[in-house]
């Protein structure tokens, strides 16, 4: 495949995931254009090697790695400017539900790697970011097989593991797995930070288990408060979760329930030890047949099932009867859990069957 | 050096840290027997290879890895049997002052290696498990310089970075570097063990961040409740610290104040970026001489005083006059640091020079 023939992708917003992501498509193959809101940053993209040239009619995909305030207004930009029914545009924002409101347009399919680094910008990013990461998207009732395919497939080969959820459930979960702990790493730093003026020594007793506790929050403070923000009724919540059981645990030590505080700290230990690791790359795969009829929100549907079974859906091909108006959904999942699924999508009125 | 000859250390108590003291000191040359109350782990440890034979006059070193709630009585039945001045007995336990006070027999040392495992007991343990940790010992007025002077050096032979506090301090600090990251964790594990329940889903969200702030609550939940007990007070304080931090992070959600959400969160992303990673071994060093009369309390000043400025002892000698009445510490530190520590000591009284 010549530079030529190559697909081709546009990543607007040229941080450590635009550049991630322009680095991984470049090494698989794809001829990525780029843009950014300040020009020293583009330069420099260029400069690198990272980019080259700029959206046009030929672009298959736009992958919009802005700030989650501009995204709604940046991908409206782009489905305006393009007619072609094959371009998808995907974001990479951590809250989903408003943008996957605003943006009615069906190419439009949102989007959140649940990948990142301490690291910044060019300097921080790495073409192989999403090895193993789990790629979220939230398709809608208006998605269609084809594009949540080919989405599915790019971002699989990627590395990552693609994951569908409806957006508010998205948002309500992340709060839990990502925002909070991001708020609670800050104040347990901030709070060693004050400790340490009096008693510098304390950052010498910070070992590996506090290094870790507060990795995450070197983050870059200028994107996390639009996130929060967004997201701030599941945040507010789920704190408030998390200080009643801060609070409790104190109370456990206040009057010395020794027995509760092993029977606390069992619990967590034995769901930190169940915690699965990444999914398996070498799982044995089978196949499942869907029979779709083109109707909106199959697509959505069967995908969120499966994720919220915990079955990993590795591919995704589409077979359409000669006159269109029905297909049929070609499914590689996880050869030991597709009893289960195959029962939960008959259950849900599907017709399905094994390859 | 034939076994024989062999320098000799006993460790009570076979659990992840004693098996891993053990393997360290045999690989330095030691020759180390051991014991615990379960002779099934005793045994499985003998047939490891990793102890042999039992306690006798010949040892050295008595290391006390038991659960923190028991160590005064072992370390008081050790003393009591060994009359030799020689003998040093130092613990591993995670809090320091009910034992420092506990135990007035000058040959006792208490410690705490900063260092640990989500793995447990003989199957988890390493020789290089104190590579780099910091140890802390808690010297006392009666602990006399040579005595610090051996276990320092055995305990940086094992790739430690051996820091001197008060116990107290030691306390106060671990409490907020060590026992209430751990309960934090705890609790976010819980919470995210419970929501799983309904959303199996949110356990594949939960990417590097959330693994890396919860794999401290994988640790043993038998161990933790003791040391959270025994240092409840510190715990207690920390934990309404941290309490009151999140409680205002949400009240800035709450009212959308962004200013002030970026000015925290900016505020913990640099001094996590700013946190010190392990002390440098290969650091350029000096050598001080202290000169001290042999009176109680100066070997645990200086080397408190180290450590509060952060400076690194990596060695320490003692020059003794011929008629033993006082003597010259030489301690070998960090080459950019001997200045301020320097002036430090001559403030506080004592006469100091440079090799």
């Amino acid at each position: 495949m010549t530079l030529k023939d190559s697909r081709r992708a546009h990543v607007v917003g040229l941080g450590l995931i635009g550049c991630s992501v322009a680095l991984a498509l470049t090494k698989n193959g794809w001829r990525v254009s780029g843009e950014d809101l300040e020009s020293d940053i583009l330069t420099k993209a260029q400069a690198a090697g990272l980019v080259e040239g700029s959206f046009d009619d030929e672009c298959e995909l736009v992958i919009i790695a802005t700030p989650a305030g501009s995204v709604i207004e940046v991908a409206q930009k782009f489905l305006s400017a393009s007619l072609s029914s094959s371009l998808i545009v995907t974001d990479v924002a951590g809250v989903k539900s408003t943008i996957a409101e605003a943006i009615v347009d069906a190419r439009f399919i949102p989007g959140h790697p649940m990948a990142g680094s301490e690291r910044r910008g060019l300097e921080g990013a790495r073409e192989d970011l999403f090895v193993g990461c789990t790629w979220v998207l939230t398709p809608r009732e208006s998605t269609t097989p084809e594009s949540y395919q080919a989405l599915h497939r790019t971002l699989r080969d990627l590395g990552a593991h693609v994951t569908a959820l409806a957006a508010p459930d998205h948002d309500r979960l992340v709060a839990l797995a990502s925002h909070v702990p991001h708020l609670i790493a800050g104040a347990l730093m901030n709070e060693a930070a004050e400790v340490a003026e009096h008693d510098a020594v304390l950052l010498q007793l910070a070992a590996g288990g506090f290094r870790d506790m507060t990795r995450v929050a070197a983050g870059d403070p200028h994107i996390w408060p639009d996130v929060l923000l967004e997201n701030r009724v599941a945040v507010i919540d789920t704190l408030r979760d998390l200080e009643d059981r801060l609070n409790s645990v104190r109370k456990l030590l206040e009057d010395g329930l020794r027995d509760s505080l092993v029977e606390v700290l069992s619990r967590a230990s034995q769901a930190r030890r169940e915690l699965p690791g990444r999914a398996l790359d070498n799982a044995q795969l089978a196949r499942l047949r869907v029979d779709v009829s083109d109707q909106p929100g199959v697509l959505a549907t069967v995908t969120q099932t499966a994720s919220e079974m915990l079955v990993n859906i590795f591919d995704i091909e589409i077979a359409h009867d000669i006159e269109g108006a029905s297909g049929t959904l070609l499914l590689a999942v996880d050869r030991d859990r597709i009893d289960d699924f195959e029962l939960s999508l008959t259950q849900q009125g599907f017709r399905v069957g094994r390859e």
